[in-house]
């Protein structure tokens, strides 16, 4: 079986290597590549019965109205929350998205973030540059002994969790289910309020929904430990933005993130002024290892589909 | 029992919290403070019997026959390879170093250099400062699954070869003697040849004396896997220079260090002219953590010593 006509919105080229396109190619009669700002979409929208976007794409209600004939959304990248799922049941629409290939990639970066902030990597390389080889001025301080709390203990924080505990922190976690095989690997349970006051390293690690928004809200941010060092590669639809500003202001904790396009250009002005706040491009994903096994789980996806065998359906 | 005159060359205040400084004072009926340079070395040496040095000092034959009465030297650091110990044991000389205090910050900085550099965190927030949030063009890659080397399995080399387990590495090491502890951990022995020929990542972790000096040479240094990572937070006197330097000009081994003053300014030039020679100062264990841990084991090992009951004695 194949699709009649598949249309891609936001792709670019380099976003697949030649051989995802070619498989994709092979499963449709007709294949449309637009632009997210395209006059088309809709028009193409009418006739579509594949349509694949990228992360952070929104697929709502009216979209799903105007394509009548559509059976399949897929999503290249884990999170979907502004695809209305639901909807999507409704009108016998699969959605997939590509979960969990980014589990070694997200954590190792959440240790190369929080190591590159308590070393002062940036400064020290940049001072060497110059000639400075002195190794006085510097406020480094280690992740061995320190309290490392994970919120949301999925994929990426169970990962996390076990290389903090390689580092010999004390790894406590908070997730709405116990994790009974992590304990057993000695990643502690405790209450999230416990978990987020007392970590002097803090990772989230949600999955955006309607119950996660603004999860890190105003009374969650001041629960928050001086001198603390939060990291979020999750989206920043998970903190209040607002609240985190006013603590941020407080300059007693820092704030790591890798941003994607989830947050507006105001939200982002916003932060970008805090030194303590300290903005990665959307790169927690992206290693070659990652970008492969993404592009095959996105493909396999659309195939496995079509089989009749789907995989990593969400709705 | 006191000294009756302590010369400390080469400190300056803020080396030591004031309460360390204190506690030298009070065994000790004189104290001297001179700077490397300083023309009035050789007379204070001429009746100290206390010499108290910092990392890279050299104490040769010559200083030490110009000391009759020195019956003590305190390095504060770990390296001791420039000072001459067995000329001291026959003076009767004692001399301390201060081993093992920056164990974690060494192995964490290691992961923090080797993250920078494969996630190229610093380009990113670069970019991210411009308003640049792209994902693409980066080449990242992981640690997971990737063979780890580790050269001497020592205090540092050991907690490395943890770490990257904790990444999920694959580690080996090469050691001058065999770690059953270790090995029973999962970190797998094999022929220094092949470690330093098969690994992705490669860290050194040796001492340096007569035997290591120039450990790395030309020979090893061409066995270096392409494409792989070397980092070296051990004294660079482990490496030929100019055969490193060859192998730079190829392009294919990023190789990363940690400076301290034990290299010449003529060979920092001549590394500082490749952009695959990432220099750092020497903020290996530069830590809060390991600066306390530091000072109050350079000032046991003189009280110690003083009590009869000597530690840390490395000749």
């Amino acid at each position: 079986m194949r699709f009649k006509k598949i249309l891609m919105i936001g792709f670019e080229k380099d976003n697949l290597e030649q051989k995802y396109w070619d498989r994709i190619k092979l499963v449709t009669e007709e294949l449309i590549t637009l632009p997210k700002e395209s006059t088309n979409v809709m028009k193409h929208l009418s006739t579509a019965d594949c349509l694949l976007v990228k992360l952070g794409a929104t697929v709502d209600k009216e979209t799903m109205n105007n394509a009548p004939r559509l059976k399949y959304i897929g999503m290249l990248g884990t999170g979907y929350g502004r695809i209305g799922t639901e909807y999507a049941s409704n009108k016998g629409i699969v959605v997939t998205n590509v979960p969990g290939y980014s589990r070694e990639a997200v954590a190792e970066l959440v240790f190369g973030m929080i190591l590159g902030c308590i070393r002062e990597l940036e400064r020290a390389k940049k001072r060497a540059l110059e000639g400075d080889y002195s190794d006085s001025r510097y406020s480094a301080s280690e992740i061995k002994d320190k309290t490392f709390g994970i919120i949301g203990l999925g994929r990426n924080g169970s990962r996390v969790a076990e290389i903090a505990l390689g580092f010999g922190a004390n790894v406590f976690y908070w997730s709405r289910n116990r994790k009974r095989e992590f304990e057993a690997e000695g990643i502690k349970y405790d209450d999230l309020e416990c978990v987020i006051s007392k970590s002097d390293f803090l990772s989230l690690h949600l999955a955006l929904n309607k119950d996660t928004e603004n999860f890190l809200d105003e009374k969650r941010i001041a629960q928050i430990k001086k001198g603390a060092i939060v990291v979020n590669t999750s989206p920043m639809e998970l903190v209040d933005i607002n609240a985190l500003e006013k603590r941020l202001e407080n300059g007693d904790m820092t704030f790591i993130l890798d941003h994607s396009d989830e947050m507006t250009e105001e939200n982002l002005k916003k932060l970008s002024k805090y030194k303590n706040c300290i903005i990665y491009p959307p790169i927690g994903y992206v290693t070659k290892e990652a970008a492969i096994a993404k592009q095959d789980i996105f493909v396999g996806n659309i195939e496995n589909f079509l089989r009749g065998t789907p995989t990593n359906k969400v709705n």
